[in-house]
């Protein structure tokens, strides 16, 4: 059995991760922290009766794999004595997700307190970097953003099909993505009939995407993000927009992405109907209800050959493929089991 | 392994059932039948890519165990073959819930077809059967309010401490509850920022209500019910208010209810905190977010000391507690497995 | 025209009132209150670029008519100089609901600073009190459950139907009736799936409407309320179940109903469709989202004839009919003005 | 007084202008038809007991102006007559909306009823057409996507300052965009927690996006439209990118968008404020909640100079600004009142 700990569990990203490792036929949870002396069950009710209990930082020792859920420049500051005490780090926050210390300072607007984990880390998208992670110590678990967004165009990228200076993606989050700390936007009469543009422009995670995809390009990629919340707590959606470099017809891209994606449990392509005029009724489309507190990915995408666009869809649970569990997934390649274990479980319907 | 079939699984009920089946350690499923062409995976989108497929209903072959979810009548029609070829069935249905031929035709408006079926049948509220589940070939799975509330109520009227005349039961219920046959009413538009009541007196769980909870007060008990929609996907939450007939000390009636459900893995007593001016943050209530998509109850109850008044609040998902997951708890049950098996997931936070 | 000054609109209350006045044909208004430098448009943007300003509240002189939207205690703390200096005062809180101080002290748990005013109050539901309105120099707007259901048991309780001591009063509410102070239970991601139970036991609004329905009654009534948030924004819904002392027939009390609010703009009674079955569409319901941001009550009601039960279903805005909205009602009414005027636009939909 | 009717009310878009005509003050409803005898008031129960009633089409006269709230194609067949009989028209459907007979064939897929109407047609954006409009006898309302992103684009179009080639437009629209058309993805448990894609590439409205903008352009314009629903009732968000062909900068950009609209009413700029990192409390965006229910439309910027893009928000209200609303603001202008006239009411906050 892996021995598990999670440093930070209060928060809706470390509870996610427990939720699930705690049914994880693989591993044992040693222990999840909180600073606070509020029992787990009244901050995530989802745990009431169970049995299930914080401990304090204090009492947190080094095990074979410690889960970061804190907030940006913590991990820096917490992770070494775990390393040094031999555990493995998934790190779910951004402390190691970029390769140059001056953008990330630049970016996160503070000093980094250990850059040499940084340059260890592994950025954690398993379909891009499973061989390195097998063998890491140290896991930068990606943006939620970042994961959708570098699914959808990492087989256009792969393949240099479009315009690296001219892609951009919107994307759309549920609540959960920005956390419990209150804030008058995210109160419920405020947003409940409400579309929240925010980081319109140079949002963090654009750095990341960007840092990854040139690296599939060996080229610089430049992406323009926009980001919205709209009113549902899990999920996000983003919609990447390219324009093809040569001639791109719908069933030769659909079929790029089915390829690349064959072998990949978590990623599904679906076949988006192409008539408009067909009913929704039980036709495919990538939801993000159907992925929500999964680990699942689904992508769909259409061509207009008329005006020379492909628009990829991509669907993940911000704090389920898109965080907490992708983070599993990643310490399932790191100790050598088969990545599905204690990840199969289907999503719910309706959510 | 128990094998096991869905009758009907193109519906939310069906679906449930099997979207927890497959994964349940000591069940095969054999088959869930649609009598549409339309693929598993576009009517539910949480099974894209996994493999699943629908059988037509005349594929349906006997097996160890089968689930119903049919429209109220149907099941009454179409289980005999089964039963006759050694099936147990679990009816998610109204079908076998009634006790009195006469009262089923005048509450459901039609005539029954198996009526012998009917009296076979066991009430699947497992914490009050659980002896005459395990020896039944027949289960009625009680209604979705009926479980909420039938739980909410039994340690008071086993203990006959309120006025059996002046139950009131408000009942609120998330959309799911209405299936999914298209209405106005739950077009979004209409009900994003509505509540809607419907069915305001003599709704047709009243009578399982009050026919389990008179057995167990060897008395007749009426319950004074009224259901309304609230913008929510899923989840129940019954209000129950009764009157004491004698003296009620709220520590004394929620000592009741932990001794009551002490040996329950899936009721849970919540304390609800007393002091009114206490911020909600990070305290215990019954929350049906905290048990959907999950077999868990949540009850809560508070006493007003001043006037003579005891409410307990209920929550449960309408398909999960209250539908396609007690029915497995009933299914584990009867084959002599832990009752636990298979549904011991916890539920998901944030919902 | 009526000048007019809002103390306090910051708030969801004080700015629901100012975005009517600004529009009312009859008034003036002369001042609206924050303490703080933001511009009205960053907190409430309707009225983004329309030259609504902030006043200081230093700045605030008295006119022909105040409105407070204070937290509790603080009009009583403020009221006096307007008073002095001619003003009408209508207060948005609790400060002048309660006849009894020591009720109100022990309920509000705070000592209370003008009693005098508070003696002077007038209740401000317009239905019972018009002629006292007429000539008031303080108003007591009712609390927003407080509104629903007095008007929604003021038939029954006027009529000496039901008993008095047995009375169930359900209160399901939107987030604004919350306020805009943050806390983790609003927070989006905690309630947009879920049902909130609070103040089960003992709501402070249950002794304003035990006091006025007791004066109707001229009889001791008891109301057992409880509420609960609902993830709407807007509305709140009272359930009153009553118990009927003699034989009451539904076409009966429907009749009792339509003649008691005849002459009555503001409150409709609905005719609830008796067939269960029926479907919802295009069916007379009262729905919150169609008094949404209006004046309007609307009340529906059934009879459980088989059970001897009264159910009563009423239907407003907490910060429109619950709330600014009747007192400006209010206002109308103590300055002779017909009382539609500036508040009979329609209701939206959909909301 | 404008005599006017409206022609199909049973639908959102009649009813919402039914809303507002009907407390205009230079306007008299002389009827509004449905074909149904449903009454009004079951449809809309935002007209409960306010005396409104529909007329059957049949009974529907000339008068002075006429709404057409119809299906595609519908307007072109019924308009005729009232033109006759010398009524003004507003179509809120896509009659007459595109300028060449063989595009509108091929985007509807039907054959046009009445192309010399068409022709008449002046397209109703208020702010870029004025003065045609004051002079028309026959209006296409535009879409309401389209209105958005065409005051969104107008000012960049006009003064040459993007590449026409590669604007990217993702729309999101709240589910009264789709209509009273009873749909699966529409049912609230399918899109209570999802974000639904549809018409992804070659969307109706790019249509006369691109015509409006060339036109503006003198040049071709291409528009890469795709659109989304998500869970709110009301309202729509445009995200609209554009590549700058020179350099941009993001005060003159503000500044040109601050000058072109200066003298509208109803189109309002917001300065988004540039820090990302300030809390959202309290600053300014363009926010939906803001305009539903209204005829404004609220427009903020960015510029993203490091990586050379332009993101334009554009919200407004499908039935609002973007329907209903500005067919309204049309009419005043065609019969030379003030365009506020009844239509100046501030938006809802809390919406």
């Amino acid at each position: 059995m892996i021995k598990a700990g999670i440093y930070g569990a209060s928060g809706y990203m470390g509870s996610e991760a427990l939720r699930v490792l705690l049914k994880h036929p693989g591993v044992s949870v040693e222990w999840a922290t909180s600073r606070s002396d509020t029992p787990i069950e009244h901050y995530h009710k989802n745990f009431y009766g169970r049995g299930v209990r914080f401990v304090k930082p204090s009492e947190a020792a080094p095990c074979d794999v410690v889960f970061f859920a804190l907030p940006t420049g913590l991990t820096a500051e917490h992770c070494r004595p775990f390393l040094n005490g031999g555990s493995k780090v998934i790190d779910f926050g951004a402390d190691f997700r970029l390769n140059d210390k001056s953008e990330w300072e630049s970016v996160y607007k503070k000093s980094h307190a250990d850059w040499a984990s940084a340059q260890e880390a592994v950025y954690g998208v398993c379909e891009l970097h499973r061989d390195e992670i097998a063998k890491a110590r140290i896991i930068a678990n990606p943006g939620c953003f970042s994961s959708s967004s570098i699914l959808a165009l990492a087989p256009l990228i792969s393949e240099n099909l479009i315009d690296l200076d001219k892609i951009i993606v919107d994307g759309l989050s549920g609540t959960v993505g920005a956390g419990d700390d209150l804030d008058l936007a995210l109160h419920h009469p405020e947003i409940d009939n409400n579309i929240l543009p925010y980081n319109v422009v140079d949002h963090r995670h654009s750095y990341e995407i960007e840092q990854e995809l040139s690296l599939l390009a060996e080229n610089k990629v430049t992406i323009n993000f926009s980001s919205c919340y709209v009113p549902i707590s899990r999920g996000i959606l983003t919609i990447n927009h390219c324009f093809p470099v040569r001639n791109a017809e719908r069933g030769d891209i659909l079929g790029l992405y089915k390829d690349f994606y064959r072998d990949e449990f978590f990623v599904k392509v679906i076949d988006i109907p192409k008539d408009e005029n067909a009913s929704w009724n039980y036709l495919p489309y990538p939801w993000v209800a159907a992925v929500s507190a999964t680990n699942f990915c689904h992508i769909g995408l259409d061509v207009d050959e008329k005006r020379n666009r492909i628009v990829v869809y991509s669907v993940l649970d911000s704090i389920g493929k898109g965080g907490a569990l992708v983070g599993i997934q990643n310490m399932n390649i790191m100790f050598g089991l088969d990545e599905k274990t204690g990840l199969d479980f289907f999503g719910i319907h309706p959510y």
